[in-house]
């Protein structure tokens, strides 16, 4: 029987991806939309869009109850920046910022999540539905990193993980023993571009996902645009945590790694 | 007796300052100066001034050895962005990077100081003749941080300390207790614009020396130029580690301080 299921949608090709694969699999999907986060493609992808502005939590239960939604995932993170701009909490928002404080992603999220348990509707991983998307041990791309990379690819995940650990960012960019940029707020990408600007060609960037991540937040995913930001600044490796990162359209970005000759790595 | 004095100079205000204490204290100061980074004007204010490019640790020998050096210090930052662009290493600095390896600052500028070290030059601390510069404890502005604001040191302080002791980068930008930027290569004044640009007015800057910081290299510093930036963006803490950071020209830094609001804290 097929089953409705919720879909908190944030930005990028991850609610999009969800939403073909939950319905290939027969499930109807209810999506809730941010305004100025969420692509408006979306809605010729679902059964329902709903559009809200970013904060409001008492609007997305109300949608769900409606329809009837008792399960529901979080896929495609909200730009961090939007805690700092055009933020509109409604009273239900503003309540639980009061009593978890901000910062800190995942415990608010968690906080998300058992409000919206309360009311019924359980929070189940995004990856359901997407588990061949998970990154795989081994070299994907047809060139492997070379020793000296490999050296690279171990200090970056040590300090990614550190980075982690401390819930700030998720992406180091790393050359000749050298980490060159952080991701904090300002996301993969633009951590991506600075490196290669500040460091020249031959970059290598390693994304994990957090120590103890919950799987129902913000996972780590990279794709086709990932690449071609990394060819950009002909940055040359990128290691990816396996089993714990996704990857999108994945033949599309190998082609265009191959074609680079990015090295692309499950670690 | 007036004293020899070499100055290994790199970039910024922290050479100029050296020498004019070195010579109102009575030494003469042999400076060897860095193309495209060393401020040229040093020329006007030291004794000898010899220009190097990155990398030529047998040319600097050379130069110490010849006008008669016994102790030198380093004064002002090779900006890590040289490390891969412009660099011109000579067979000293080669065979120096091949036994130590490239990457962690520290390691590398202590296996320098040792090559000198064996040549009868000893390093001593930038810090000489400047002790009034270090940052005291306690705030410096008109204006104290609010109980919020001291939060957000908090968390900043403890990630800054983290970083540091990764050996990364000494500079974190918070806002409402989300770490919005660490610094790695770029340096302070990109990280505090970032940080600016995606995080808004209010942003508090937290700068640390590394733990166990040796303060021969790299002691962080901050001056007029620091505050004009927070400005640029509309930071509003500089909370700096007391005794082992130093402020330049404090005066005109704090006037600019307290004109736009912000406030300055030795912790």
């Amino acid at each position: 029987m097929s089953e409705k299921i919720g879909l908190i949608a944030g930005k990028g090709q991850f609610p999009r991806i969800f939403a073909q694969a939950a319905q290939a699999q027969g499930h109807q999907v209810v999506a809730v939309a941010h305004r100025g986060e969420t692509d408006p493609a979306l809605a010729d992808l679902v059964d329902q869009i709903h559009w809200v502005y970013v904060g409001q939590l008492g609007k997305i239960i109300k949608i769900f109850k409606g329809a009837g939604v008792r399960q529901a995932v979080m896929a495609g993170g909200i730009d961090r920046v939007r805690l700092f701009k055009n933020f509109r909490p409604d009273l239900k928002t503003l309540n639980l910022i009061r009593r978890v404080g901000p910062g800190q992603d995942d415990r608010l999220l968690r906080a998300v999540a058992g409000e919206l348990e309360q009311e019924g509707i359980i929070i189940v991983p995004s990856t359901l539905f997407l588990e061949e998307l998970a990154v795989p041990a081994g070299v994907l791309s047809r060139r492997r990193p070379s020793s000296e990379e490999l050296k690279d690819i171990d200090l970056g995940f040590k300090v990614a993980r550190e980075i982690g650990r401390l819930d700030i960012g998720q992406c180091v960019v790393v050359r000749r023993q050298v980490v060159v940029a952080l991701e904090a707020v300002e996301g993969t990408d633009e951590t991506i571009r600075r490196g290669g600007r500040l460091a020249g060609a031959g970059c290598v960037v390693v994304k994990v996902s957090k120590p103890g991540q919950d799987l129902r937040f913000d996972v780590p995913a990279v794709g086709r645009e990932t690449i071609m930001i990394m060819g950009e600044v002909q940055a040359k490796v990128l290691a990816l945590e396996a089993g714990k990162t996704l990857i999108f359209d994945r033949p599309q970005m190998i082609t265009l790694a191959d074609r680079d000759g990015i090295a692309v790595w499950g670690v």
